[in-house]
């Protein structure tokens, strides 16, 4: 597959190089470390610390994301590849404002490793650090094994919620109750039409007929539930809605957030047609979609298809859905402030 | 080419049955014409009303971009088709302030008849419209022949500092003035890799070889300037520079904005990767990077490739460029200001 980039093993240095130079008000590449991104600003005294995470290639996550009301840092790994623990380190050091950090990112078994490790060595250094996995895909494991679930485009709002509490100022252990509140009430699932390339094979990474499509296939081509013959878009929202409702009961009188999120070559046009059906649907139930998102959050390089989340609300995670955020690749005003 | 989509000829009225589903808070469809779309706000007295349009498949332009400090109203044509005259007229009475209505759009033959018999049939209601063509695409005509360019990327430029004239309430006079000093300062040149695929017929829009590219390629598939070997993305950035600087030379000292599209199916870590080396380029001949857009501004379906632009700013198109704005698919906010 056809690319845009120097050396395949340069793709992630050479990204971040331009992202940090392209964003230089919102973001800076720490010196001692060029896989460690950060807010411009430093670390806010008094503030908790919000870290992401995670492999390249799931742009603008994770370190599109740094900014007010959101990320404070972002360590880098190589593409689908967790980063090793030293620039989590240096994130880690660098974002914390003696209120502690957060971690967040997908449960995968090499970010889990890493993450842990560089948390044991801020530990060292009396940076108290708390973690909270997202796993959002239902399509990953069972119900009863909901805590073994893969993170993939829900990590979104979990970031978005507890960016928006830390923003607020809560304490340590209120940005980790908002995060694991917000992972526990969201649900996503995933439809793949075609594949993507890592740079350094430019091999498909999957392999599906001219007229096929897989559901619940992850964000780097693990396998998913079911393999069949591309339907209507409205056919495909329903199989995509139907699990998640399967998995959590959405009733009449249910506030939610829903995100369509394209997975990288899927035009917009068809993420508003799935939503269409998404919310058509929702509205069928009784329940009320206060705050959508239709774009490209969490991608896999050039994938084609999308997920579809949805986030059950309480007052306080509708409050800190809205919150404004102000990063290179989202951003959200206060509503009814000037534009 | 898969789609996630119903019947073929009804993508564009599903999208935007989504589209102002899911962005109610910015946008609203007018009751009497289902093509046109204007800020929920309505017509804001004394404001001068900005129409910005064009056919579909170009998201997240035209609507996409309605809100504060950017447009007020965009009709939406057919897959790669101007919208008829009826939509436009809607649009425009909809967003009249009473402070006039400007026009703008790329210079395609099928969008300037149908722009201007809207704005035949709104004088005779007596309101006031001017129109600003968009000419940014280098590939498309010789130097002498620049007025008979095509628009592409650049619009969005063109259309962000005209709607931010507008916004701060500059009349229409102005806001025209605007308008043509940020298209006479703004040249683009794009590089496509692989096609797209209109909805009613599913066939790609052109054929490239395997390890080919082609320079000057249009938005529509229109024929570029040069086929030939994809090369390395320093070098393609390279080629897309010098075509725009011996067009429009800059110097040092020259302040600059730097717009990296992606046409659809390009992820951000390639548009990154080519940033960063139109950045050192810049750089080098001791200009100044002033602000930096790089991400899907105007798309072409699932169309491979980006386009570099590069708008040369005075005081005033700096500001402008750096107003915040408020929108479904694009927003930023006023520096210093919370987030």
């Amino acid at each position: 597959m056809k690319k845009l980039m120097n050396e395949p093993n340069a793709v992630v240095d050479e990204m971040i190089e331009g992202y940090a130079a392209a964003y230089a008000r919102h973001v800076k590449v720490l010196p001692q470390n060029k896989r460690a991104v950060v807010c411009a600003g430093g670390a806010r005294p008094g503030k908790v610390g919000v870290v992401i995470g995670g492999g390249s290639g799931h742009e603008p996550a994770f370190m599109g994301l740094i900014g007010r009301g959101f990320a404070d840092g972002a360590p880098v790994g190589n593409v689908f590849a967790s980063p090793p623990p030293a620039p989590i380190l240096e994130v880690t050091r660098a974002v914390n404002g003696g209120a502690g950090v957060i971690y967040m990112y997908g449960n995968y078994a090499g970010d889990c490793m890493n993450f842990d490790m560089a948390a044991e060595l801020a530990a060292m250094e009396h940076i108290r650090v708390e973690t909270v996995l997202v796993t959002d895909d239902v399509a990953s494991a069972p119900p009863s094994q909901a805590h073994r679930r893969r993170g993939i485009a829900g990590g979104f709002l979990v970031f978005k919620a507890a960016g928006a509490a830390a923003e607020r100022g809560y304490g340590l252990e209120d940005v980790v109750r908002v995060a694991r509140k917000t992972n526990d009430a969201i649900r996503t699932m995933g439809v793949a039409l075609t594949p993507c390339a890592v740079p350094q094979t430019g091999k498909p990474s999957f392999v599906l007929g001219e007229d096929e499509m897989e559901i619940g296939l992850g964000i780097h081509g693990e396998p998913g539930v079911e393999r069949g013959k591309l339907r209507t878009a409205d056919e495909v929202a329903d199989a995509l809605l139907e699990r998640i409702l399967a998995d959590m009961p959405v009733e009449s009188g249910d506030r939610v957030a829903v995100l369509i999120n394209g997975l990288g070559s899927t035009p917009q046009m068809e993420l508003f047609i799935v939503y269409r059906r998404v919310a058509q649907r929702l509205a069928e139930l009784g329940a009320h979609i206060h705050r959508s998102f239709v774009g490209e959050y969490v991608t896999s390089l050039e994938m084609g298809g999308c997920s579809v989340s949805v986030l059950k609300l309480d007052d306080e995670l509708a409050e800190l859905v809205d919150d404004p955020a102000d990063t290179p690749m989202y951003a959200q005003h206060r509503e009814g402030k000037e534009g």
